[in-house]
Parts: C-alpha cells; structure tokens; sequence
C-alpha cells in the first residue's frame, strides 16, 4: 500500500495531447511505485470531440471537478475546424484563471544530445516566470464599427500592483536558490503606460531581495540579447505577453520548443495548479507518431516537484536526459523515422 | 551645377547619433556628386542637449521646421539623466505621428564578412513592414490608485481598419516585387482582442493580392520559426510591437542589430518620411569611435530609394558590403580595436 497519494486530473485534450499525455504518464506511474507513492488518476475527455458533441469544451461545472485534485495534467487543446476562441477560453483559460494559476513557470535548458540552434547555446539554463492572469490578456476589449471603413479594435491591457508584486515575488525567490539574477522584461521607454508601472513595482520588490541582482531590459533589446548572449540568463521576469514570446523563442534557441514545459501555479495551493507541455496540439502530425513526449513528461517532472516528490521529478529528468544522451530522440531533435512501426523507438544517427 | 536637389533635415541626435551621422553623411554626399545630384542638408541641434538648455526637445515649431523638407536623416536619442518618455515623445515620436509616417521598413539581410548567429542564417532575407502609428503604442492609457496597494495600470491598444489595411497593402505590394510571400505576425487566438480583427483585414488584403502567399503565425510560434528557419522569411508585416521585437530578434540573428536600418515611411509624400538605424543611443560605448555607422548608413541608402536615387542607393550599399568583404569592421561585428587613433579603419583578424 503507497503511504502517499496524490489526487490527478489527466485532460490529454487534442491532437498530440492524445500522444503524450499516456506516454509521459507511463513514465509518472512507474516513478511513482519506485518512490512509494501513488497518483489517483481520474481522465477527463474534455476537448475538441467534447465541443463536437455537446458545444462546450468541458461541462458546465468542468472547474468545480478539477477543483477536487490536487494537479491537472494536461495536454494540449486546439483543432483546425474550432475556432481558438472557444477551444482556448473554453478550458485552458478558464483553468488558469479560475485556480489563480497567476505563476507560469517555463525553463529552458540545452538537453544532452539536442544541440542548440545558436552560437554560444550549449550553456542556456534559464527559467522564464510569466505572468499568467492579467497584463495584455485581458478579457478587456472589442470592436467599433464592425464592418465598415471606421472599423476599428480595442485590447486593454492591465496591471495590478499585487499581479505584478506576486510575479516579481516569485522570480526574486526563485533566483535565491539559483544564481541571484533576475532579468525584467520590459518596454518602458514612455510608450506603453503599462510597463514604467511595471518597472516601479518590480524594483520595489527587489529591494526586499538585496542579494539579487536585478537586471531590466526592454523586450526589444531582450529578444536580441538571448540570441547574442543565451548562456547570460538566470531568472527572467515578464509579462503575459512577453513572457509567451521569449519561452517559445528560448526554447527555440536551445534547440527544440517539442521539449518545453511549463507550470501554471497556484502557489499558494488553494487551488489546483496545472502542468502542460510548451508546445500546443500541432494537428499536423498528431496521429503519426511522430510527436515529442519530453515536453509533456517535463511537465509531468514539475507536477511531482509541486507535490512534494522531488526525488521522483529528478528521477524523470535524470530519465529522459539519459535517453537523449543514449539517442534516442524525435525527428524535431534529429531523431529518424522508426523502421517498422511508430512504436519502435526513435533513434539518432543510422539507428543500427 | 546639380541637375537634381533634395532638401534634408539632419537630427544627429544623442550619443552615437553624433558619430555615425557625419560618418554616413561623408558617403551620401560622395554619392550624391558621383550621381550628379545635391543633398541641401540642414542641421538641427535638438536632443537631450537641447533638453537640458530649453526643458524641451525641440522648439515648439520643431515639427513645422522639419515638414519644409523632403526627408530627414536622424540618428538616436536618449541619454542616461533625461526619462526615456521625455526623449522620445519629445522628439522620435512625434516626428512619427505628426508626419503620418505609419509604415516602419526594416530590411534585415545577412551580410558578407557577418557571421549569422543562428544555424541556417547565412542566407537571411526579409522585411519586416511594421505599422508605425497605432496598435499597441497608442497614446491612450494611465494609472489608477497610484501609491496604494490597489494601484494598476492600463493601456489600450487600438487598430483601425485604414491602419491594417494599408500596412498589409504595403506589404502585399513590396512582396509582389521579391519572393510573393507574406508572412502576417498574430496572436489571434481568442485571447488579444485586437488579433483576429487583424486576421480580418490583412486577410481582406490579400484577396486583392492573389499572387502572393499569405500564412499566419502567432506570435510566439513565429519567434521560434525566426530562430528554426531564418532563411523561410520574405517579407512580414506585423503591429507596431510585434514589428519592434521582430526586427531586433531577426537582426541578431543576421549577425547583428547594428547594421540595421529602418524607413519611417509616409508612402503618399504628403509629409517627410524618415530615415534612422533601428539602433538606439548607445550612451554605454558613445565618444569611443566604437559605433557601428553601416546602420545609419543603410538607412541614408534608403532614403536616397525614397527620394528617387536608386543607383545612387545601390552604391552605398554596394560600398559597405564592399567594406564589410574586405575586413573592414567594427567590434560588434568582429572587428579589432584600432592602433593609434579612433580614425583608423576598422579591421577584422590581424589588422597587418
Ligand atoms: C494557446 C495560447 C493561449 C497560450 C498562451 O499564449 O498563453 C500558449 O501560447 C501558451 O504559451 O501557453
Ligand atoms: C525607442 C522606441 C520607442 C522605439 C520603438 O519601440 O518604436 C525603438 O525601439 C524602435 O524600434 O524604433
């Protein structure tokens, strides 16, 4: 009998979710007997085919049935033939908001045997702290004139002092168990009123961290900077926004985004916080074998650090570096197609 | 006598701008004689000096002044004691605004003797067509409870159907003339308002185009697409920020930002367009005779194109590629430190 057990929401989603998500969870339970614990896992087939059938990506109390577990593993969602709006503020939004998931945690780091994109790439080990409930993701905003030569379109952006103290909060902390640099995402330069606000309340913060140093630097120059100078970065703090471009754009640069995960915190835990793979649901190669588990089993590696499990989440880290290392890899990371089925497992190089 | 005379308006500016304007001047005018045409140059003192004496960063006419000419040629500006929102609201932006300069070109080409900093980036060709008036930069936007724990800010973004239109026209058009592609840089999923409006119309756009491709990307996938395949772009017409980090994301990944330039362009001729480096001020190396000039020179070679000059253009540019084969170079691209004096040519490897 496991002494422990944690509660687990598994939502595989669209497309590839379908793929990784059992594949990643395979490698979840086996850790999880090696360490004595258990995880009750509870599937939900909410998603696209859910909208299909019912018009609704998750039932009306979807948020209340996730409420009762202690994490939600989930894949991805997105289809061609369902417009965004309603796959994405039908589920993935509705989770981030409604638990007050306000920290999304995304690091990135050059793999064994995935080599960088970029010179000067082999050393990236950084971790993007986004924001996750407010700034430019407002629900905010719509449309003058709709269909005339007058139309026009709003989006308001917003920041709250205590949105954007808790974001700064988390990253100062999170840089005191690293290397003591925080690197501020910013575009202050008297164009956007949003981001001198930003700034002020992000050096408020940091004056409560003295031994971290803080660095701010404006997102136009910060996308250039981790391309000349990737290895540069320890904890970067940014907005919803900014925060969504440079995890895909790190993530690149180390070589692969099919690798990256990401955790939406409620770190408080007053409500359930939710584990997700970078990538989204990529329907053009679902079904094929071909999709990459590392982004989703990363995740999974998160979700036990979150519930206490550390030696199990550095147990599927250590794992899956080691089949990087040993080569074994998807076509996104040089992988080859498998020789027989799509079950054969991929393999660098000539496969033999 | 010269045949031909075109009245310019010379801002060097702040910091570097005080270098490498005379330095691209020099060349534009040797061009000028050879092609048998005049520059009549007029040069305004305004910037942060400027600032200090008079509290503001021009005369009150300053934008008056500026509309008798048929371009402007103008370096940077910001300096380390005088807020960013005083520079540049004082003086880049208005001249943006005022002038209706709402299309922002920012060619951005891997160069001889530059190595790209990315894999696949050797042959990096692209545009990006930026609207430069509206969008995410609008002058609308505050803050509520300043000082309390309620404090938040707000900004709203703001696109029109004429803004989008006639920036997607822009690009529709220019690709037409190189490889009929347009990439669109979005975020139209669900979440930003303002996005799938911009879908809309640029979408509306190209209807009128049927020779040229469109494709969408959001923006974070395009971030990662940059960085995976560089040499995939044509040329991308994306909204007032996105286009801001795109250029400086693509520059640095052609080698680097400080060969870049960037057209302030008013397309109809109504007011003066504007020609500056997508660089900054640089206080950190100004006074060292460490700045780059090819940016400031590539976009003098883009006004000249403006102002009709087209074999005139091409012989600048074909003078620093020329430069840029033989070793000539500066430390951001490689180059060495001079011997003697800060008037010694720039030389990569030995310098012997
Ligand atoms: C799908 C989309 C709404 C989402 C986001 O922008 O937050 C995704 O890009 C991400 O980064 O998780
Ligand atoms: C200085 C700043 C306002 C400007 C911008 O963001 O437009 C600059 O970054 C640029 O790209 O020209």
């Amino acid at each position: 009998m496991s002494s422990r057990r944690h509660s687990i929401a598994v939502i595989a989603g669209d497309g590839i979710g379908q793929e990784v998500v059992p594949a990643a969870l395979q490698t979840l339970r086996l850790v999880a007997e090696r360490h004595d614990f258990a995880l009750d896992e509870r599937e939900y087939d909410w998603g696209s085919d859910h909208y299909r059938a019912h018009g609704r990506m998750m039932p009306v109390d979807g948020i209340e049935q996730l409420a009762r577990h202690d994490a939600i593993f989930f894949g991805a969602v997105g289809a061609p033939d369902i417009p965004d709006v309603e796959t994405l503020w039908g589920l993935l939004i509705p989770m981030r908001r409604e638990f007050d998931q306000y920290i999304n945690l995304r690091p990135v780091r050059t793999l064994p045997g995935i080599p960088a994109r970029v010179v000067g790439g082999d050393d990236i080990d950084l971790v993007i702290v986004r924001e996750n409930v407010e700034g430019e993701y407002s629900s905010v905003g719509g449309r003058l004139y709709p269909g005339t030569p007058y139309a026009a379109a709003v989006q308001e952006a917003f920041f709250s002092h205590r949105g954007v103290t808790r974001a700064a909060e988390y990253a100062a902390t999170l840089a005191e168990s690293r290397r003591r640099r925080v690197t501020s995402a910013t575009k202050s330069n008297g164009i956007i009123h949003t981001m001198p606000f930003w700034d002020e309340v992000v050096a408020e913060v940091m004056q409560r961290h003295p031994d971290v140093t803080l660095e701010k630097v404006l997102i136009d120059a910060l996308a250039a900077k981790l391309v000349l100078a990737p290895a540069s970065f320890d904890v970067i703090v940014a907005s919803n926004l900014f925060g969504d471009i440079l995890s895909d754009l790190a993530g690149a640069l180390a070589g692969s985004i099919g690798v990256a995960p990401s955790a939406n915190l409620n770190p408080e835990r007053r409500h359930p916080s939710m584990f997700e793979p970078v990538h989204g649901s990529a329907p053009d190669i679902a079904g094929q074998g071909l999709a990459d588990p590392i982004g989703q089993l990363w995740a999974g590696a998160m979700m036990l650090e979150h519930l206490g499990e550390q030696a199990a989440a550095d147990e599927v880290v250590a794992a899956f570096e080691g089949c990087l290392r040993d080569g074994i890899a998807t076509p996104d990371i040089g992988g080859r197609p498998p020789r027989r089925s799509s079950r054969t497992r991929w393999r660098r190089g000539s496969g033999s």
